[in-house]
């Protein structure tokens, strides 16, 4: 103990900041400035920090990440999280996809195969239990953390979420200042709290600004770039077509530039485009992506750490948490022509 | 063992086609039509075959799944793939980073947790071990399988990879059959076996045409759009720039085009530019990519597959295996103006 105090003593002395905010930085939380976590997290790398005590030794130091869907570059950043979060304290994480017929769920074998591996907790994300699932869990003493929960969140099960109508408001807000009245919004699917919240932020902007939302303007898609394709098509085949898109996710945003580079329209100069994720293709897209930023990365680390600590026996501070999602003003959008 | 062989023999007459093509799906086999794979798989999901009986009882029904990165689409693709094979298979993969000090390699705490996880074999991805991690595995009894690997693949760990020499032979081929004699390319690392194999398939391709290779024109990167941003500046820099480029990621193929974005030069008018690996960004690219496909989902289930043979003490056909790198031709690339 003596021992771990006087290491994060000498790296607080090393990175010129407090040992409170090197603690922070181990525990992954959010309250500290990037270039600072970035600078801590070099020195602990740097001189072999390892983090927490690692698993008790009754714990088989696995912990099961299951996602809705692997193919997404969201997904890509969520495992990216988790597994740095969890190498640190020493666990390794098994990866699944939710096979379940519904996609959202995990199948049957699931549990089985989690029990055999001796797994010591579960994370979620945009994904869902039966109702025989969990009472299996907690028969098994197995906790459960839940990011972007894909039905309602409920409050035996902690979850992390982002302020997503926060977000679906900024977006929409800032397409309302730069003039547009014609705004359109394509959702994920309708049952997803994370992409209902999102499209009633638009709601919230659109009715404070006193704008209707002409009917055929709010659309149905499911995170996907065909989906945004699609719906940008349909948009654009109505009588009185938006002139600025607020696009769910950057998926369908790429599925809505392509839609708009097949009819020869550009962005931004005939149409506005706003995403939401902020994943890493955001930046590289022609034109650089306007979007809301969700900060995925620390929303696993929140998540891992909530997961390690009901592992350890810890209580939790919180059982749900939403962290901020910062509108990103790049390319995508202007003033209408 | 005649209850399998009944549902196999169900299936593939349901499905129209031969028990053995039904065998070749559940082993993830590439000789199969992709269409006639999607049907039998379908009919395989839906009457739960569950494949191959599971997992040795002695065995954790665990593989660890290492990655030099994962913040890439092509990860992305490359756990997709084995997570849905290993799935069937009912074992669990568990993902990790190469944290090693050169990224390129597992660090030392990797193989502690390995063997106390009781993991059953290991898949490393465009990644490399020590001498003293293989001789480590080989005394846990613990197979390896590499997909594309860092170093020289060695005659004792079986690898699967992609025909990249024929690829970037292939990619330069369709430049220069385009009209195009200045072109360049942008690598990955140079000390990286299938980034190699793409340049020399380019400079190939040029002295087969008697084109010259200008000084200047062959670039090296790391794979990322950063690095493909950085080298497409150098070469509009050159006193005769390429009317071309051949990049050897299609990521690297993102920084490209934001460069020639930011010079305010069009894709394909000003300049033509060719991509590898065809990740699902590159049909949705503005415009979308001409790419070199690398059979990534077939790459996984190859190498899976393997390892869960060497796993059970079955014996290998082949330790070295190549599949095939079709040319996917979209709107990037053009006659030169």
């Amino acid at each position: 103990m003596d021992n771990q105090r006087a290491t994060l003593a000498q790296i607080a002395r090393a990175a010129g900041v407090s040992v409170p905010t090197v603690s922070k930085v181990v525990n992954g939380r959010p309250d500290v400035a990037p270039t600072t976590r970035q600078r801590v997290q070099a020195l602990l790398d740097e001189r072999g920090y390892t983090g927490r005590p690692t698993v008790r030794p009754d714990r088989a130091g696995l912990i099961d990440l299951v996602l809705r869907d692997l193919g997404s570059p969201w997904a890509m950043q969520i495992i990216e999280g988790v597994e740095e979060h969890a190498h640190r304290a020493g666990v390794g994480v098994v990866v699944s996809a939710a096979h379940g017929r519904h996609r959202s769920r995990p199948d049957r074998r699931w549990i089985e195969q989690l029990s055999a591996r001796r797994c010591d907790g579960v994370l979620l994300v945009l994904s869902d239990l039966s109702g025989t699932q969990r009472s299996q869990l907690a028969e098994l003493g197995i906790p459960v953390v839940v990011i972007d929960p894909a039905g309602q969140p409920t409050p035996d099960i902690p979850s992390v979420g982002a302020t997503n109508w926060s977000g679906g408001l900024a977006a929409t807000e800032h397409l309302l200042g730069l003039g547009h009245r014609r705004i359109a919004v394509i959702g994920g699917p309708s049952d997803v709290p994370c992409s209902r919240a999102r499209v009633d932020g638009y709601r919230a902007a659109m009715n404070a600004a006193g704008e209707p939302i002409p009917s055929g303007y709010v659309r149905t898609g499911d995170f996907t770039a065909p989906s945004g394709y699609r719906e940008t098509h349909a948009l654009l085949e109505l009588p009185a077509p938006p002139t600025a898109i607020f696009a769910c996710s950057d998926e369908t945003a790429w599925g809505a530039y392509e839609a708009l580079y097949e009819r020869g329209l550009r962005v931004p100069d005939d149409l506005s485009v706003v995403g939401f994720d902020d994943v890493d293709g955001a930046r590289w897209a022609i034109p650089p992506l306007t979007t809301v930023r969700q900060p995925l990365t620390e929303m696993s680390a929140m998540a891992t750490r909530m997961l390690l600590a009901l592992i350890n026996g810890e209580e939790l501070d919180s059982r749900r948490l939403e962290l901020a999602t910062p509108l990103v003003v790049r390319h995508s959008t202007r003033a209408p022509g």
